[in-house]
């Protein structure tokens, strides 16, 4: 599960700190490399800001519910209670790519529908849509006046961006020069989201640890050009993240562009829909149930979603499946689906209707980002000359 | 004198429509090849919406204050009712050079002071600083996200910038990968100071055309990638720009950021000072006054300057001068540029002073530039599917 991905896929940062899955997160964090002495540790554990946050690109699949979603619900279970935690809808991300504006709009409500849905707690943690939020794009700017162009130049993501739009094109007419901008600079203005809020955890995918090593860069390079302590480095908190493959090609990852909706179960996806994609997924024809993700990967990841819906382990789940095919598998699999994202679907088409409420919600989510950023940003200008 | 120009020189926008300088600007403007047909021409008289920034780097000099400044001043007294004047203190754009936060935070407001001396009315005008205005930076993402790579890495500034940091080091090590984003994509964000207004005329010298040729280009990139009329094209004005040379080297500008102090003459400069740094002045053995650009730049600047001054026909000017040596033009410099000085330099001393007035100004502004910019921010986010 990717953080902050591009290419209508998953926003997503989550932390497993604090989150007791298979009690691996906390021992996980505290062996970091990362953590270095007493003082630190001990800086570690002081109240955590965790920052997320997914665009507003349809409706989100089981790879981002149980890769990510899920994980934000957990968090906010089980978060010291002096922790803050907050969970974005990053809508102005998702301008690097064409968008049908009306689709959009439309998909931005329906993400804070489908968030609440979940069951994020608009009162515990900041609920909130990032573009209404303009301190985001004033300290973008301001870390762009920090940013070295070789850094976001050797972004792994803006060189497959560059490897996609040369092979796009048999002539090789196409290069950089007709990549958007947004494209080159999204890196920092994810970074200001980060740092705008002082998040401390930042829990992300392997795909988006170079992002987050540009914003633990930009912090440091700011506190140093500046002789000024302002922001914290984000710690990058590796999740034993689930990752959920393509139903159709189990080589790759789940995803909303992916050609094949039968590649993919939404969150909104009915029963007899989930049923008839995962019967029709691709498995082998190597025997009995074995979990094994190198050579069956279609079988094993229908093994790896129904542990993460019953919240097992893969290899005990595995083992209940010992002499028996795939149907009984695909039929378990598809029930487990079904008791996992019923309630959030119910839940979602009831709040879907409440525009009212969504309004609400929103307006209150950017106003208490707003507060939250502003003192930031107050001591950002003063630091900067521009008071 | 180049608009919205780095390296600490001045950022200006001046419209010389409707100034009758002479009585060319009005047939200048009309008779622009850009002006193609009658509804155009129609639609260039309505209310126009002028937009212009200087950089809060430093006390402007005489290039800045003859060059643009003074203009500004005459704009404000001959445009018509309906049109809409905006000021701006552009303090984000002296970030993408390394700035002393203290030495900058008292040029922002020197620079109020500065404009309010010389006689800008913040009750006719909307004289704010940029950095109050997030709905540059906003705008600035979203127009990032329908600008190619290509029109910024074709900037001429930006390739001045490459070339000057490669033979800055011997070793050809320095390329752009160590050059600030900002350096790069700053000519989106004065896109953006402009679009955020709708500003209709911005008259830049040469050295900055280009840069407003991204302007009109991103407006009518927006309003066709999403069928929409939001943006009008910004009209590129060229102003008979009265270019002051530097004193002590006349093939070059007269710049802030040059080592010699005594090669520019400040808007606060003292009687004694100016006479000094006249009396000084490079210029040649050739014999009596003439002007002549090409053989006599030093002499030619002088005469220039006073001609500015006095606001005569430089041609007139130097005929005066008929058999007359460089004491009797230096003397009369001098005394044309006190007289021109004195009244701004004593109510700049008396402003200064007054420091709630100035925070009220630039608080007054600041809400005057938001309320104003917020109609079209409106428009773009509802365009754009981020409402």
């Amino acid at each position: 599960m990717s953080l902050f991905a591009q290419c209508r896929k998953l926003h997503s940062i989550q932390s497993l700190t604090r989150i007791p899955v298979k009690g691996t997160c906390l021992k996980r964090f505290h062996s970091s490399p990362r953590v270095r002495n007493t003082a630190e540790q001990k800086k570690l554990r002081s109240p955590r800001v965790v920052f997320s946050g997914i665009q507003p690109t349809g409706i989100p699949h089981l790879g981002n519910y149980l890769g990510a979603l899920s994980n934000w619900v957990k968090l906010q279970k089980t978060a010291a209670p002096e922790d803050e935690l907050l969970f974005s809808i990053v809508g102005w991300h998702a301008l690097t790519l064409p968008q049908d504006p009306k689709t959009l709009s439309d998909s931005r409500m329906d993400m804070l529908a489908t968030l609440l849905a979940i069951g994020i707690d608009p009162k515990r943690s900041i609920l909130f849509h990032q573009d209404q939020n303009q301190n985001h794009t004033e300290l973008a700017w301001i870390l762009s006046c920090l940013a070295p162009m070789g850094k976001l130049q050797r972004m792994t993501t803006w060189k497959a961006k560059l490897a996609a739009s040369r092979n796009a094109n048999d002539e090789s007419e196409v290069d950089e020069s007709l990549l958007n901008v947004g494209l080159f600079t999204y890196p920092i203005l994810q970074a200001a989201d980060i740092m705008v809020y002082k998040a401390t955890h930042i829990p992300v995918g392997e795909d988006q640890k170079q992002h987050l090593e540009l914003a633990k860069n930009l912090a440091d390079t700011f506190n140093r050009a500046y002789k000024a302590g302002v922001f914290p480095s984000p710690h990058l908190v590796t999740t034993p993240c689930c990752r959920i493959l393509s139903l159709k090609d189990p080589t790759s990852k789940m995803s909303k562009s992916a050609p094949d909706t039968a590649s993919r179960v939404l969150l909104t996806d009915t029963f007899s829909a989930i049923s008839l994609k995962i019967k029709a997924s691709v498995t082998d024809s190597l025997g009995p149930i074995t979990y094994d993700p190198i050579l069956r990967p279609g079988t094993s990841n229908l093994l790896t979603i129904l542990a993460a819906c019953v919240d097992e382990d893969v290899h005990s789940v595995a083992g209940r499946y010992e002499g028996k095919g795939h149907e009984a598998l695909k039929g378990d699999v598809a029930e487990a689906i079904e008791k996992m994202i019923e309630g959030p679907r119910l839940e979602f088409e009831r709040i879907r209707g409440e525009r009212g409420y969504l309004e609400e919600v929103a307006r209150d989510g950017a106003l208490r980002a707003r507060e939250r950023s502003e003192e930031t940003m107050r001591e950002v200008r003063a630091t900067v000359g521009l008071p």
